[in-house]
């Protein structure tokens, strides 16, 4: 095993430190780490701990602002769009759901479309604050381009995933937390470190020739989308919600998140761009009769009967929520390159490294 | 050809005769037949006048109600919950859309749940009523099932569709409308009619083993979610919105279409449901600054660098729009099996066959 495993608290305070060292407010750095961490805890490895340094690096190069002033461009009694002055969409994104739940307490739904901002980590970080107001929880960004529509060969299109989240009484709440590309990078990486073929339609290359080398994204090539065309129309939607409707860029224009590239010229908009939104349960039924029609809904579909015995029919988020018990109490598998860009940040901040369980 | 073609004013003219023999009002008939025939004007066939005689059947069962009165049971200023009193969806949905599109115009956005219903045709049919308004029009519909889950070897979910629009200035709409499923039994009839087999991942046998028989559902196989577990994910949240908010029936208990199939028993809701919305696009940034942005949006999008230059890029909704064009000056083919049925219609109703161009 090239991993070693540390607990959630310390990760978490390691990346607070972190954060703050490089200027955040104290309560801005815990909201950051927590929602960065979440991925870790929840088994999304990519999306966690392994980007901190990919964070800094972004600040460093004046692309990301850490004590960012979150602005009101605009609103309505249920909506907002949010100016994020470039701070981590880990912090406005955040803010915005808590503003689509006070906006959704008022009128029974709120959305907030934020521009100007980076990174979010996992959509459900920012959705699932709706499920303790028995609210459903939506929030979905723009990332920036490996992906192509359907007939091309040049990447127009992020991952751009789609979040949404429904409470329920007895069962885990459902979470669907999702790229709308075929995979996504980090998948791509587990089978470079396993030296595995991709299953078909993952990637294309740069001619737009059909592949399944786990290298294919640098030797030019593509990710694909999901299912074809309407992945493409699925990313597409995401992409005009987040990027267009926000004063954000998109397509093309998406601001890599690799410090080491510059953004294109002439941008049409500001930063990258989150959607974000809470509908109240009980603005369309009774928030208990929703609950237990969840919970019956979950069960039947947990009943359903399996091809395999072995291999049960599963809710989305189910896996996630278990992998987020177990790491809780048995600690958080990090991997040796994501440890030497922890040491790195150690040796740069004089903060104390997490020590191994 | 085994197709004979008809104006669309004489297929809406017949389709409107039809459901007001029926009993329905003059009004509710005009609305139905508009929305039911425009799937044959964007060359959505099998969503047409093919299930004209569909609708007749459920009515005559005793399963579809063609003098509904539609109640708002529960509503906030951004939501309601429509009771469709077995209404088709073809007029529940649109009253709805109307109703979402109030909302929207009060407080920024508005978002309808609809139970009690009955099939509504195309989902673009309602979402774009949003586009004229400036608005973003959402419309999702579960259905009975057809699709399993991941895993699993049983029917439970519909090909419960999502579509969203977007209105831009010189350019054609974007409009995604997809099922979730990999593909849907329109496609799978083509097939069948062409004597072909299926593309892999659409279907899979009654015991789950992959399959290319475009006949696998007669043999009580199923269809597959697009993509794999991620189109599982995105037909639950459809059928959650659609059924579980808005108190109709949901997954494996959805009424099916046909009425020589009996719903079950003890149903945890009534009929099937939709769920509408629409944003006023001004309740986020100036409508003129949206449409400028979203014309570049399609634009930029068109001049993807296409893998073959003969297979342009395309938008969503491109080819049904320019098909609409098309048939609308000169005529919409129509199967003979769906002539038959409307000669079964004329022999009953006593009105007079549309003449072919």
């Amino acid at each position: 095993m090239n991993t070693a495993v540390f607990s959630y608290a310390d990760l978490l305070a390691f990346t607070k430190g972190v954060f703050v060292h490089f200027g955040m407010s104290d309560e801005a750095a815990e909201i950051a780490a927590k929602n960065l961490i979440l991925a870790d805890l929840r088994g999304i490895d990519s999306h966690g701990i392994a980007r901190l340094s990919g964070y800094i690096r972004l600040q460093k190069a004046g692309r990301a602002n850490f004590k960012p002033n979150f602005q009101i461009l605009h609103q309505t009694p249920s909506t907002a769009t949010i100016d994020a002055d470039l701070g981590l969409g880990l912090n406005s994104a955040h803010a915005g759901m808590l503003l689509a739940i006070e906006k959704a307490k008022q009128v029974g739904t709120g959305w907030v479309a934020i521009q100007n901002s980076n990174h979010f980590g996992i959509a459900a970080a920012h959705a699932i604050l709706a499920l303790e107001q028995d609210m459903i929880g939506f929030a979905l960004t723009n990332a920036s381009p490996l992906v192509t529509p359907t007939n091309g060969k040049e990447r127009m299109l992020g991952t751009n995933p789609i979040c949404v989240c429904f409470p329920s009484n007895h069962n885990q709440a459902f979470v669907l937390d999702m790229a709308t590309s075929a995979a996504a990078n980090g998948k791509l990486e587990i089978a470079q470190r396993m030296g595995k073929d991709l299953p078909p339609n993952w990637v294309q290359s740069s001619e737009g020739m059909a592949s399944n080398n786990a290298h294919e994204l640098k030797a030019g090539g593509a990710l694909l989308p999901l299912g074809g065309h309407k992945g493409y129309g699925l990313a597409s939607m995401v992409d005009i919600l987040a990027g267009v409707l926000s004063g954000a860029n998109y397509g093309p224009w998406v601001p890599p998140f690799v410090a080491f590239l510059n953004p294109l010229e002439n941008l049409p908009g500001n930063g990258i761009g989150h959607f974000v939104g809470a509908m109240r349960i009980d603005a369309f039924r009774p928030a208990a009769d929703f609950k237990q029609h969840m919970d019956n809904w979950i069960d039947r579909f947990k009943q359903t009967t399996p091809i395999n015995e072995n291999k049960p029919v599963l809710i989305p988020g189910e896996l996630e929520a278990l992998e987020a018990i177990e790491r809780m109490k048995n600690g958080i598998p990090v991997h040796t390159l994501v440890i030497d860009s922890m040491l790195e940040l150690v040796n740069e901040t004089g903060l104390t490294m997490p020590s191994q369980l």
